[in-house]
């Protein structure tokens, strides 16, 4: 057996990784890095060198690099689409295990953000494990999600008291998502869809790149605040050629200081 | 001005704690910690200690501590109780930072698993906050939750490929919550609710004392495994005298392998 970490790094920065994962990393023996382009990308590939550096000495260990495939543009075949690109991505994953780790070493890939929120990693090493049976063993190390961290920057909980939570995309959000909840996480956007939905009575807790140097934070009623949130998102994305944000939506009542 | 630091630690244990968790406690002056009745809630306040043993020295740290007030029964009129219960903590917290706190000092609050999560403190010291303008800085430092922790100790992403995820509570599952989504994560439980409700084509994954060494896992068809896990349920917290556990129901798709 070959054993595959799956180590979550947490949102952005140094400071996320917890003490798990640390000890996690400094038992892997090859780190398996798929690498996307576009300077965002790189910005996060930047990231898991120096939390390697940082956690395991600068040179003091093994990376293997290939080129992430990348994905077609999808619309209403988007589950085909994704399932496609997990499939490739997938069979990179095991060739490279198979070449460069011995049986009984421990092979690591590094995800942004905690694995089980809108990250496809668990999903591709779970093709990988099924395409070889008794051949990989997978653990997943459990990070900070972006989620958690915005709502620290706000200091929010993330729902009324004993209130629903709705984790949301912005593709859904778009379809309706947010009807009849009263707070709604949304991930995945990056084109202000939160301004192309009726405001109704939501405030909005908005973050972008959040953990990192550029960090930017908003909150507000959504009717109010939108449109120039909108051209935030529009020149956060030209000013870094990139955009990771995440955001809140919650229903006002005038009676629930909590919120 | 007094600065508030709330501090997630993650889901039991000692290794959940994020490097930044560990700056933030060592620069706290005085912890405080409301102590709750009942033997589970002993065993969280032992971690507390542990951790402060571990990270600050055994005895490098000062902390004061009161009788968390008992929370009355609540059936329709669960949100007057918990706003109560939170008015009456907010009134004690505050007692506490006068008396403890100089100018410029930090308080520390030590929360089990993320803050935003399922945890009343945030709500809380906004309350002392409102009460007291001007007079106190809340900073809130993230953590892994207990919701992270399930989904990798079951290698499981939360949601489906581009899908939802719902949290919620045991008593809105038991009221419906789970109609129409196809994950569902669900949090502060501990009577079995996913027993009580129609299985449908529900998976479920299940875990207990989740970080602990007392942690146990399930996952199965709810059809199938949904009786003997409420046995569990009664079982182990029988066993331990209570029991923290968190579960998500995941609907089946032929065609889904991530799932």
């Amino acid at each position: 057996m070959r054993k595959i970490c799956l180590i979550g790094m947490g949102p952005g920065g140094l400071k996320y990784l917890t003490a798990q994962a640390i000890a996690a990393l400094r038992k892997v023996d090859v780190f398996f890095l798929l690498e996307k382009q576009g300077r965002g990308k790189e910005a996060l590939g930047d990231t898991r060198h120096r939390v390697l550096d940082l956690y395991r000495g600068p040179g003091a260990y093994r990376v293997v690099t290939a080129e992430s495939p990348p994905r077609a543009r999808a619309q209403d075949d988007y589950l085909d689409v994704v399932a496609d690109w997990h499939a490739r991505k997938a069979e990179i994953f095991a060739a490279l295990f198979d070449e460069h780790l011995a049986e009984g070493q421990t092979g690591g890939v590094l995800v942004w953000g905690d694995p089980a929120l809108y990250d496809s990693s668990i999903a591709i090493l779970r093709r990988v494990q099924a395409q070889y049976p008794g051949r990989f063993e997978v653990e997943v190390t459990p990070a900070v999600s972006s989620l958690n961290l915005l709502a620290a920057r706000h200091a929010i909980p993330l729902h009324e008291i004993g209130g629903d939570l709705l984790v949301t995309t912005a593709r859904r959000l778009l379809a309706g998502a947010a009807k009849d909840h009263e707070s709604v996480a949304v991930m995945l956007d990056s084109n202000a869809a939160f301004a192309q939905i009726a405001p109704e009575d939501f405030d909005i807790y908005w973050g972008a790149y959040l953990g990192t140097e550029h960090e930017v934070l908003a909150s507000g009623p959504l009717g109010e605040i939108g449109p120039a949130l909108a051209e935030t998102v529009r020149r956060e994305k030209q000013r870094l050629g990139w955009i990771l944000d995440i955001y809140l939506l919650r229903r006002r009542h005038v009676t629930e200081p909590a919120s």
